[in-house]
């Protein structure tokens, strides 16, 4: 992050408390700014564009596993409902707006540890005329269908100021142009509580009576206002509906000194689409939206900071049963860090296991909110560690496509399951068959992650393993972990071919991590993850003599059980698991060493844009180039530090990093925690910091469509599993840590085995469980 | 028009040319001037709002004749299509806008008479950086698939200064968040024409093949670029593809005193909706977008200028044909005479019969696009005087819904033809069956207009006989009228009931033009225009001696032609007339006079709103009282100015004037047509300046979903069968002028009888067809 005082984005901590600042609005930042600062809870997701209108920003709300595919053949996406955020202010006949001349002071602050957004801003709207508008917003921890909104108005100068004050729901929110119901309808409580109700719509050939299974989108709103006695009472709401947009407005007439206030309380309702996060807080039973309970005395700001403080105390709690404390960390590290937890606390689906966490969380419509192996490699392992009753009700979402994978393998002519690439809630591939079109040539190349990118089945199995391996939970294993675990060896088993002239099990034509390599054989990550896999799953039969109950998950899918486990094992046992060749390097795959290097790599890694290289080249130059997009060898090391020995990994990290441009939000992070594991400490450090830049930094174009949750999530792997070592040797949780000079100790408190394990991580000694 | 200087539009009449100007941006005047000044030649409708972006306004494109249904159940709509008139101008990383603080100046002209909109910005987007943006629009009259933008941008102070400039297609525009596009691919040809393909979307059920019957949009655009000297090199166009936007981008560095310069022709075809206005301009031929024959080295005005000429050529002959000039008018009745002129120019669908003219032309959404009566009795007439083959071609519209208009009777239990109340481009009745759910109650009260407002049909009837009076168009009448007033008749025969104590028939529950009046009986508009149909149906059968041609239509659809015939007859001879009462009051209907009036009716008609006493009184309370929506018996007069004696009608229209509010746009004008038709100038002159302002007014929500076109072709029709008195006398054009005193003489040259008329009505002189 740049220091100079013309940048976007501030940090502060004071008091513990840490603050990220925009100090001034620049119209190009609010749609990073509205992913940035989205108000999630892990259900909900409110984008913090400004609550007043603005030129850019993205605005809507997307809810956890809220997919819907508008069109026929068109991929599911994560739905973008209605804003519910939405404020006008108008003064004469003109609205406030951050983009009109009459803004004179601007300050938006998001605290990642509350998870509160505030803004302050002065507007001059007349002359003469000067008022404060105050924000301050949160989704609540402790009622996940909640939304809050305080709202503070000050007329600092002007007399007889006519204001027109609204709040608005608003479901003509698109994703994109594209509208996602066929039905909004609103209406009016008591002349009190809005209400949107939004129907999905259904496609061509489907029967409307089951749109697609979704329930429909209920929005409900209270406001409470609070103004200068002298206007109470002609301040009235009025109501009105137009076109898909619910307003409540009041008109008032100010005074220099006078303040209004208002506090709004919006709750959406998906129909059994949550879970409660805190069970014992009964955040939805506090029935902040009706006075008879709340006492209609109370100040908007008194209601308001009701609801905050039983938020922020289960905010709190959750946040501190997985905090990773660094003494010794500077305050950017501190910032980047509180905010990745924040993000990742945000976009899980705290109790539920019929969705999983999408590439942009719920801040944003990038990849159309679908599932890639992202959740399982780099969130899931900060679930493992600190929510590991979350990590086991994600994985239950793998768990509950094997039926559609084992299909999607079928259609390739394979056994076993082969999960798919993108997926929104059900086990149904969304990955778009072909790229957008070239505008040029006319042409689309085909996307051939869902067809080739079969790491996503190990990935699935890892986590897996991961997940056993910290909590011992052998309840989950044989009840669930264990058939995932089959049906993918199994895949792999007939996935592999057998080499009569090599004399080993092959895997041929595949994509690995790096993207830019399509098409191979053998790729070195895909190889040992599937063997990974098999090994493992065959061990665990052997110690827990679990043989008869494999064969009896196996029979459910296939004919001859018994034979598949032969198989499966006959694989593993002639696996071609690439080494190093004489020169030290461990091939990406059968190809990558004969290539040629991409010239001037380093032009396109400090490209101020990403993917330059596709630009200047086809993508079938980048294929026959050794140029990779991101961490492929290099995950692997990160996975399985001791794979091979220490000098081989320091080697073949130097010769892969070399050839990396990291074009993707996966790669720096893995790299810090490889290079990290090998104590290789200057690259290590220099791949971290840049892992922190990756969503907080000062191009407003990056982040637009969403956080990177992957990286954050990755960025707390590079910290845990890199720096501070954590791993599990025979039934222990060990550290073997590297850290930073700078960093006196890491602390957090994982949970291993069903146990709270406080844990003090300091340089250079084994941190053993005690 | 307030005379003051804060007002929003100003207009000025300077050698022979009329401009209506906005002197300053303000942005709650977007989407009216969006509606105002939008770019339309009759197939083509492209919103008038600012090139830049902007907070609010209205974009989007409309094609005459293209709707579609979103979703099952709900009415087919006029699709907002791509934004074609985009531009993007990026100062650093800030893009320009009228909304910023950086705009230091702002002008903006509408011309239309030549229908060229023309605006100019100036931005200080950065220290010592003053930048003037100018540009010009015309959608063509030579060529209604042609939309051309001329841009120029120049370097008023500043060194160094980057710019990215760019033409931007936007197809994510939607209908108010619904949008209708299944699918958007962008393409690039040569590496200099843009092109945006929208393909429709199917609803749920239907055959995805044969998707409403509806062809894609195919958008196709082309800039030509001229840059300072120094800068050519550079100068390359990037294109790219985001969502369901395709742009064009070039970067320039410019110094104080260099200019820009761009003219972009984009095309909009949607395969045979449309046919040429100007037959013999070949428009389309002068391939303003291939350089071969153009020429490379036109500049951009050049090039601008061109394709301007050719459009302004076909619009000024177009517009001599049906100008009315009136020596001595003011310059705001001229101001408005004009922009009504160019308003009717733009909305009639040149040369087609497939679809009719929207309550809101092609200037927005409101109504949703549909056809309403307003075309045959408020625009029409217009045409009929000038462009009779225009009308004759959209009287066609309605021929061709017979079988549905007849299908639609029939379910009501009647025989006939009864059109639809609202209509898209077929004969299915498009109204929704409710109006907006009451917010409060949640109820939705029932639409009845397409259950009750069955005048309609006599309307369709009456626009018939109306065409063929002034044009003597038996072939017309014999191939297409006669079947239409046939139906007509027929289903007024059999509408009506034979009531045994009245002995008489009458014509109970109904709606008449007062939409404040429900199931009301013999509703005297009602039931004299179905009269008038039958009535002149058998006559016109009579004296052409083709009783066995009618016979011979009737069969088409009927068992018993010869029946259906004297059922008319019989209806026609038996039909209650309601003439004055007593008090020399003729009865709006059987129960009116018997109510209450309205207390206080000047503060509803007065109010800055309209349709507030639906606030004050429920509809039922509403249609229980006195008050009149708008001219329902006045309507009557003004159609027909000798129905009655002269004191008969002032006395009436006294009455009915006391006792309407005018919520309805239709109003004012039918009301300074009947009044003129008595002589009554006082009052006339008032009805006429009030309906003057039903557009270009102040109210910046007025008009913002699109443009009164009935208050527009009333107001003309208030001028020439109104002041002027134009009527068929037997054989012949008579006028019976009454002008105001201030009008010294109104010239026009309608057609009659296939001749073109000139004629100079002076007041106080009858004026006949020599």
């Amino acid at each position: 992050m740049p220091t100079d005082e013309n940048r976007h984005y501030h940090y502060k901590e004071e008091n513990q408390k840490i603050l990220i600042t925009e100090h001034a609005y620049e119209p190009e930042f609010e749609a990073k700014s509205g992913a940035l600062f989205c108000q999630s809870n892990g259900y909900l997701g409110v984008r913090g564009a400004a609550a007043l209108p603005t030129l850019y920003g993205s605005r809507g709300t997307s809810v956890a596993g809220y997919y819907h595919r508008a069109f026929p053949g068109q991929p599911k996406e994560l739905v973008s409902g209605p804003d519910i955020a939405g404020l006008r202010i108008r003064f004469r006949r003109r609205e406030l707006s951050p983009d009109s001349p009459s803004l004179k002071g601007f300050e938006r602050s998001f605290c990642p540890q509350d998870a509160q957004l505030t803004s302050s801003m002065v507007f001059e709207p007349g002359e003469k005329v000067r008022l404060l508008v105050e924000e301050r917003r949160f989704a609540s921890f402790a009622d996940p269908h909640l939304f809050c909104q305080y709202i503070r108005i000050v007329c600092r100068e002007g007399s007889g100021v006519p204001l027109f004050v609204s709040a608005v729901l608003d479901a003509g929110v698109t994703n994109g142009g594209v509208c996602h119901f066929s039905e909004v309808s609103g209406s009016v409580k008591d002349r009190r509580v809005m209400q949107l109700r939004a129907v999905p719509g259904t496609g061509a050939g489907e029967d409307p009576e089951q749109a697609q299974g979704l329930p429909a989108w209920m929005v409900t709103s209270r406001t409470f206002w609070s103004c200068p006695e002298r206007q109470a009472d002609q301040a009235q709401s009025v109501f009105a509906l137009k076109g898909r947009s619910l307003r409540e407005t009041r008109e008032y007439c100010l005074e220099a000194g006078d303040e209004l206030e208002l506090v709004r309380f919006t709750r959406v309702e998906t129909d059994g689409l949550t879970e409660p996060v805190c069970e014992d807080t009964g955040g939805g039973e506090t029935g902040l939206m009706s006075e008879e309970k709340a006492g209609e005395s109370l100040s908007p700001l008194r209601r308001y900071l009701e609801a905050f403080g039983q938020h922020e105390e289960c905010l709190r709690r959750l946040r501190m049963q997985g905090e990773i404390r660094i003494a010794g960390a500077s305050t950017e590290e501190r910032t980047v860090l509180s905010l990745a937890q924040y993000h990742l606390l945000a976009m899980v689906p705290w109790g539920r296991s019929d969705c999983s966490v999408a590439a942009k969380a719920l801040t944003g419509e990038g990849y159309k909110g679908h599932v890639f192996w992202d959740n399982e490699l780099f969130i899931q392992p900060y679930l493992v560690l600190f929510y590991p009753e979350q990590a086991k009700a994600t994985l239950r979402y793998r768990c509950d496509q094997l039926d559609d994978a084992v299909r999607k393998a079928a259609a390739f002519g394979y056994d076993g399951a082969l999960f798919p690439w993108e997926s929104a809630a059900d086990g149904e591939e969304q990955t778009p068959p072909t790229a957008a079109i070239n505008i040029h040539t006319g042409k689309a190349n085909p996307v051939w992650s869902a067809l080739k990118e079969h790491h996503i089945s190990a990935d699935v199995g890892y986590a897996v393993l991961q997940y056993f391996d910290f909590t011992g939970d052998a309840e989950f294993l044989m009840k669930y972990g264990l058939e995932i675990l089959l049906e993918v060896s199994l895949f792999w088993a007939s996935r592999a071919v057998w080499s009569g002239q090599n004399k080993r099990y092959e895997i041929l034509d595949v994509i690995g991590p790096d993207e830019y390599t399509e098409h191979i054989d053998n790729n070195a990550y895909t190889n040992y993850m599937a063997h990974y896999v098999m090994n493992r799953t065959l061990q665990l039969l052997e110690e827990s003599e679990a043989w008869g109950e494999a064969e009896r998950i196996l029979q459910k899918r296939h004919e001859d059980p018994h034979a598949a486990l032969l198989k499966i094992r006959s694989v593993r046992d002639g696996l071609y698991l690439p080494g190093p060749e004489s020169n030290g390097i461990i091939p990406q795959d059968d190809t990558f060493l004969s290539k040629k290097p991409l010239e001037n790599i380093e032009y396109y890694r400090e490209a101020p844009v990403r993917q330059v290289v596709l630009q200047d080249y086809s993508r079938d130059q980048v294929v026959d180039m050794q140029v990779l997009k991101q961490a492929d060898l290099v995950m692997l090391f990160s996975l399985f530090p001791d794979l091979f020995d220490r000098e081989t990994v320091r080697k073949n990290l130097a010769f892969y990093a070399d050839r990396t441009v990291h074009d993707s939000s996966l790669s720096y992070c893995m790299h810090a925690c490889a290079f990290a594991q090998t104590g290789d400490m200057d690259s290590a450090e220099a791949f971290f910091r840049r892992s922190l830049s990756i969503d907080l930094n000062e191009n407003p174009f990056e982040s637009a469509d969403g956080i990177h949750a992957a990286a954050m999530g990755g960025m707390l792997i590079s910290i845990l599993f890199g720096f501070a070592g954590l791993h599990v040797r025979g039934q222990r949780l060990c550290a073997s840590p590297h850290l930073p000079e700078r960093w006196k100790r890491v602390e957090c408190t994982p949970r291993f085995r069903g146990e709270a394990v406080p844990l003090t991580i300091v340089n250079e000694e084994e941190t053993w469980q005690r």
